[in-house]
């Protein structure tokens, strides 16, 4: 049986290059085709050798897609929809890395983001996290891969949010530079620094929050990145008031029931380091109580461009296209 | 009229090398002495280039002290207090750097560090805590100089402490590898990686709790360093609780009436980096609200190295001595 | 057919464990069993939990080996001998990651590293540089791995140095901190530094002579190594004195004639950097000409723990078992 | 007596920002005003928050230039060359940072940078390497501010070079980000990174052969840059080839005579690290002998933004205008 033919649409960032890598080396899908707005012609491991991916970048032709069995697309916010609206019409199921079908609520979303170019397909994509939403992702023709900072954020604190003892939470982020994508940070300002930014309202804030209702947690949330001097990693140090006190049995009860059986994630027994998930698909999780238990900290540490992204894409296509999820990531 | 004559003891650790660059170019003291436990004989310029300090590393005479008119003590917790006791008894005023003099409570003191080497100069020890206590510094024969994290989290949360609003408060800290001292983080760990540590229970968390108290802080308080992948510089981001909703404007009203006058404390509009206030005496905080004002985040920023240890060292030395605080550190 | 049960003897340093990881996840070889002199009874993934090898580290039984089907010893310069003397003694194949069996003159080696503890072996031992010893190595029973300088050093000149035209040769080489080994650099003393050392003779000097010299380079050599502010990676710049001018076009071939058909050998058009192999078992060769000819410059990147260390130990490993030498490092 | 007043013209890059934070700390020049192409209007410590310059950014004002004892400009090149003229011509004493005035033949000029906007100030320009031209700086009204890699290259070669027994030269340097300027370097791609660049012709390279050649040395020169992940620092390894063997004492009595009475060169005896010389304006130097003395080895460590830039503007400036060179940078 032949392999599925897969396009990365958008691959010069570093989101999208990295998918094509990781397809390129795919045990049962073959990376098809990759495009991009800029270096047409140019051979993706002229731009990133230690990716090596052999593949000449072309234009984007969205009339010519009927050959290919599935989609990632990475391109800016914004622009990324009418691409999955094209993909989507000419039935090929399709993982959207921006944040363009992320937001249920189109109003939320053009405060953030401006007018939606696709507002038709919100309401059938899945949100794909794949470990809390996997039946959604299954089953869905577009799929909108979540925020790094989300993605660590609702693993960490969906045991308690689904548990309905969550009354508030402070979410104090930590990630690397690559999170900002390709020229995100000039390497004299961020070495040697850590500061934070955002605080006036991050984008990913409104994700979180529209997550974490849907699964159960009400109250405040405070979400603050901070900048790490480092390229790849992302830390989220939870800080969770809880409605009731619980005891540490009960704490690691949730936390099992919810990922014993999940590949790729972690439940360890002390705090995690970035270093730990670098360049993997695992998300790493630490839960402790504080103050009689009134108080849970959840430590989860992921690769923002892996799980934060571009692996945990590839979790998802795997699942819409019928294969083992941990195909091409394990 | 001759310069007063300084000694350091301990000198080979990162604060007390520290501590002499900086006395070695002060404009009214004297660099007088450095001594240490290793390599006597060597100049601290074969150990610390950059420092530039060509005096000897001499052995620790007890017996010899009278030629000096003020000390800095570096040395570990522990085997710091004989060393305090032997100066304050031929009259040497003198700053030490460890946790000896830190904890008003000797038993709490000894859950932590062990038995007390000079348990009758605890109480006369002054926290020099310089902006928040100077009278007490100014007229004291011992001051305890602060550790790193109690001096960026209490500059921090003092306003609101003050004010007796606090209801509780999360302080998650981020320091560079240099705060554990020499030897402290192998490059192979700490590089790439960021990584909570200390979270059953970190021993600066009785000196935060014991001086917020002194404040007027209630309730709980929930404090997670974190290891970053830099040399210097430590941001303490605190999360508080208030007791009641408070307004922009009485925020920075709190933060004004308590620096404002304060050469080395900047409360600026945006957040700070650490690279803001590296190798400078200046903390650098930045307080907001957030939930209506039931809720205020207060970051702040300072080098772990000189703040957070060699230089506050000097500007309490300073007081003692009856200079301008700001002498040689500015 | 079963797989091939391979020990990794010394499994906690760098290079050890970075062989667990890979054979753990190796198609065609089965790791077996991994042991220490520290940390009997810890899993490794307690000690290195991003390579998840999920084994128990055993104290290393001597009259148990028959069990395997090969070996890679990883344990210090000295203490490795005796360890590949008895595996060989028992008919397994061994990949020796010291300096025991690189050196082929006992005086010299004795000179850097003391008495030999299995002289009988050293001459029958192959030199494991695959690309310019390869049958020389699919032959052996004892390879000895070479050092991370000497790899990248030799790949670069070999090409010149077998043309016969070298007439003397600088090496400026630059590595990263892994290269020194488990805590080989103090994060405070690396980061942000860049220094020179191993001037008055560094170990791997006499392997690139004794090297060089076999494959025809007369003349001096100098060799000097800096400490990078990074993890993992080495660039050795070469600079070559010829005997005679030669052309771009006779300089490709050179290169081309050694390298086109290997496929861990990657020479291309412009400088690379040594983020464009990490991670990885290739050398990205980069040679070119100044003064009409008279000089060339040629520059190699390696992972000084891959293709410098455990994944060159793997590739001789495979061929020695008769597999394909890019099983599980490709 | 008043302070002179001093221009810096240029001050948002890292060079000219860090002159006008050294010139406002200067005991004997004020900065009396500082200007730039962007950001007018703004206070340069909300740009760089840790140089603390308190100063209004300006536009240049050509014809108002009188009020100004002394400038620093810190133009691109191409761009410096019609304010140095202003200045000049209005008799303010400048000490330029480009490139325009550093090399004296037009021709090479404008291979590398284009038509000159000034020829006619560029033969009574003095080339403002202090140590080795100091009488020129004093008698100049003009000085040409070397580039970062002359200046560590030179220091180290010019003992040697004016003994005249420089037969060729191998100069392989390192830099830190910051000697690109702002927007130099992306984190992601210079992290854990170390790459060659520049190899087809480094705009350094006709500088340092001028000057190599003034000071006596024949014969090829290859220069290599490398680009380390560092932010400040630069290390020139010079390989030196000898017209005769000279020994230890020869060599060491070279670099005494040109070194012995200089208060920033620091002639010692193992290699320098670019932490040793960290923001300061020191150049650190270890000469050593290979081959029986036929070849000099020489490291020199330099900041490439004080020394390689701003705090060697300042050293120029001192002795334009009449002060010991040291003031403010020691």
């Amino acid at each position: 049986m032949s392999k599925k033919r897969i396009l990365v649409a958008g691959a010069t960032g570093f989101a999208g290059a990295l998918a094509a890598r990781i397809l390129h080396r795919h045990p049962e899908l073959e990376l098809a085709g990759i495009t991009s707005r800029s270096d047409i012609g140019a051979r993706l491991d002229s731009i990133y050798p230690r990716h090596r991916v052999p593949l000449e970048l072309e234009e984007l032709d969205l009339d010519g897609l009927d050959g290919f069995d599935g989609a990632i697309v990475a391109y800016p916010h914004g622009a990324a929809a009418p691409v999955v609206q094209a993909l989507h019409t000419q039935g090929v199921p399709v993982v959207d890395l921006s944040a363009d079908f992320r937001l249920r609520d189109l109003a939320t979303y053009a405060e953030w983001y401006g007018d939606h170019g696709a507002p038709d397909l919100v309401e059938g994509a899945a949100y794909g996290l794949t470990e809390l939403n996997r039946a959604a992702v299954q089953g869905a023709s577009v799929v909108a891969n979540p925020g790094c900072y989300p993605t660590a954020s609702l693993l960490a604190l969906a045991p308690l949010a689904r548990s309905g003892i969550v009354t508030s939470a402070v979410i104090d982020a930590k990630s690397g530079v690559s999170g900002a994508g390709k020229g995100g940070g000039d390497f004299s300002e961020v070495s040697e620094n850590c500061k934070p930014y955002g605080v006036d309202g991050h984008r990913h804030l409104p994700e979180i929050e529209q997550e974490l209702k849907a699964l159960g947690a009400s109250g405040g949330l405070t979400f603050i990145p901070h900048l790490l001097p480092l390229d790849q990693g992302l830390l989220a140090s939870c800080y969770v008031e809880l409605s009731r006190p619980i005891d540490a049995e009960e704490l690691r009860g949730l936390f099992d029931d919810q990922y014993s059986s999940e590949a790729f994630v972690e439940v360890v027994n002390e705090p995690p380091g970035v270093a730990d998930v670098r360049e993997t698909n695992y998300c790493r999780i630490h839960p402790r109580l504080e103050w009689g238990g009134e108080r849970a900290i959840v430590f989860a540490a992921i690769d923002n461009l892996w799980k934060g992204a571009a692996s945990q894409a590839v979790q998802n296509l795997n699942l819409m296209l019928g294969l083992d999820e941990g195909q091409g990531i394990a």
